[in-house]
């Protein structure tokens, strides 16, 4: 046996015991512990800051961007902002042990649905090591032991955090082995991790697309996987026109890094000649660059910003650019605009601007997206925003989560029968 | 490419095309068509007999076993109570575009979480052909396409069924390929069709271990797995003797074939000396061959049923008989019970026969089984009695879908964000 195969187990082995032991934790206690994170998180800040200079003049020396080093930054002020968060995680409801359905039975059993920790979570993230409190936190209060693997940039900073959580979880004697940090940066223990489903419930792996196809095809357990997000804004023929442009530059410009920021502008013809020409301004200003049909090349006439636009590509339509590059295209009906989202999106988040009910209705109905927006940003699909408190991650997929996660998502459930001696005949 | 291969391509994408259809189909036209399919089986009553008698020829030559045999035949009263469970069916209420929960943020957006199908489900099963019409049934209730592979030995039966869901298809208007049989018993396209997991939404494999494990380690999109149901019934201290033995003969006997029959007996010590004899006799008299314990042996005495007994071994706890065999042990506390249970148990079903409220709640929280029965039958675990209505399957996985898998099982959920021109600041 190899050693970073006995680590492994060791690791799932102890994550597995520790989510028994948890499982029947009430909320009280848990939320105890939240707050001597927040606490330590204020009292350790000092530490925790020297802990990461040493990741960040590694990422120096390694040639790392200033936006990664922005991202591995923590700063007293940034150290704050997570000891807040904590605190909101424990003005959370307790998703353990919420009764989710329940009946009383033709023969008098009482049934009802409950909902359980789903038993131990291994989050794989990268950069950013504010990641790890927060994942922590959700896991953790919604009765899951977790096993934290980030990135290697961000090693010494995890563990100083993961100090502070062992230090806490010790203090409320809750198990100690609730949060483990898999400290070397070996890669092959995140395979042999990744390969133990009998007790690791489940994978979440937070990063660039690559790890998380390498996750995908390597885990033996269930996935909650996050892919891209190719968003859309479809302007319909009877969109307000000022609406049109804010939720446009909204969902293009405001974080146009992040999954939720639109990649594609549609715009119903009836709509475009009066709206389009002015956006594509507003747009180029913030300095969007535009990849536009032919239709809209030729609405734009002779406004000199034309020389600056390129011709959209249907691989333009099929990327999630993550910059400040929007593709537009004049389409006939919201028919078609229907039609693009299937064909190009990624059922991420799709929205659309109209003043039209039967419009309004049909995009709903049509788009199967995680979110679909009416007259509002697509940055708004977010944990926090859609009012589940706080996420752990947004879910691409359709099967058991969908859309932002909280607390609920990282759930399963039992079914407690409770009779009087019925027996079934 | 092969015949398989593109035969099972077209299936998948014929099936992908037909979800996209019926997604927005009301419950209106969807009732209207199981209504379709009763009519329908009732009409062709003599046809479908005619076809199964071939299945029961061919496997009269092949030997089946007069158990099987009776599995895989259809009488005209089956086929009637065959058309009895699709209206009640009729009668569910449609899952999708059920509102799972809303709220108005501080912002005015409305947020909705509502129901969606799954998409595209890929059932395999084994013998008794009436689930074919069950299946088709629950999948398509719930929004769903369905690609349904029978077992070879029912081939004429399936076909039969598989016209009568194609012809009320046509008659309603909805999609022809929303039901489709694999019709040839090649065992590759089994193969092809678990790695398509980006057309085929979800397996549910149905049927013995060995194609349980071979569809879970070959699928590349979820499945709903069921594999065993090592079930206890334990008799607490303070258990009624009574309710205690028809809970016991009931668990074990009612159908000692299925995953919620009980497979152990753990007995307190406290009240083993008065129930324990008895219950043996009891059990004996039905025919149950009891695997015990050294104190449960020793408490028979010179009773003359004892020297029938055998001495139960650590791999009887661990095993799913299926059959009229009950293996017994007789523990000291509350606490062994519920640690034979997990280190034994399967986490289908287990039931506590108690009159003490302590116990009561100590094993509803520490036994995380999918169904946790309190003074009843483990038999109970079962869709129809929960109130599910039907169920497509049991899952013993925690990920998605526990227990049984009714019509909600089958679906996934969206959000709706509504605003009147929201914007992220």
């Amino acid at each position: 046996m190899t050693d970073s195969l006995s680590y492994s187990q060791h690791l799932a082995q102890n994550a597995r015991a520790a989510a028994s032991e948890l499982a029947p934790v009430a909320a009280g206690r848990k939320n105890a512990w939240l707050q001597r994170i927040a606490h330590a998180l204020r009292e350790d800040s000092a530490t925790i800051v020297a802990a990461n200079a040493k990741d960040l003049a590694a990422g120096v020396q390694a040639g790392l961007s200033s936006a990664m080093l922005d991202r591995l930054q923590l700063t007293p002020d940034r150290i704050e902002s997570l000891a807040k968060a904590v605190e909101h995680i424990v003005a959370l409801p307790d998703p353990v042990g919420e009764v989710i359905e329940g009946q009383r039975r033709p023969n008098g059993l009482f049934v009802t649905r409950v909902r359980v920790p789903l038993g131990v979570v291994f989050f794989i993230y990268e950069s950013r090591p504010n990641v790890t409190i927060d994942a922590a936190a959700l896991c953790v209060k919604s009765g899951n032991a977790v096993i934290l693997r980030g990135g290697s940039e961000a090693i010494h900073s995890n563990k100083a955090l993961q100090a502070v959580l062992k230090k806490t979880l010790g203090a409320e004697g809750l198990p100690q082995h609730a949060v483990q940090l898999v400290e070397s940066t070996d890669r092959d223990i995140v395979g042999h991790l990744l390969s133990m489903g009998n007790l690791i419930d489940v994978t979440i792996p937070r990063g660039g697309k690559s790890l998380i196809e390498r996750v995908a095809r390597e885990a033996t357990m269930p996935v909650i996987k996050h892919f891209e997000g190719i968003c859309h804004v479809y302007v319909d023929a009877t969109a307000d026109e000022q609406m049109a442009i804010d939720i446009t530059i909204n969902s293009k410009c405001h974080r146009p890094g992040v999954c939720n920021a639109a990649e594609t502008l549609l715009i119903h013809r009836d709509a475009a000649p009066v709206i389009w020409p002015r956006l594509a301004k507003e747009l180029q200003s913030r300095g969007v660059e535009l990849r536009c049909c032919p239709t809209s090349l030729v609405l734009m006439g002779s406004d000199p910003i034309k020389s600056t636009c390129k011709a959209a590509t249907e691989e333009d339509y099929a990327t999630e650019h993550l910059d400040l590059i929007l593709s537009v295209r004049i389409v006939d009906s919201i028919e078609q605009a229907i039609e693009h989202i299937r064909n190009f999106g990624s059922a991420h988040t799709d929205a659309i601007v109209t003043n039209c009910v039967a419009s309004s209705m049909k995009f709903e109905a049509e788009v199967d997206s995680a979110a679909v927006v009416i007259n509002a940003s697509t940055r708004f699909n977010d944990g926090g925003e859609l009012g589940m408190g706080a996420e752990i991650g947004i879910s691409t997929d359709r099967f058991h989560a969908r859309g932002p996660c909280g607390l609920r998502e990282l759930t399963s459930y039992k079914f407690i029968v409770r009779g009087e001696g019925q027996i079934r005949t």
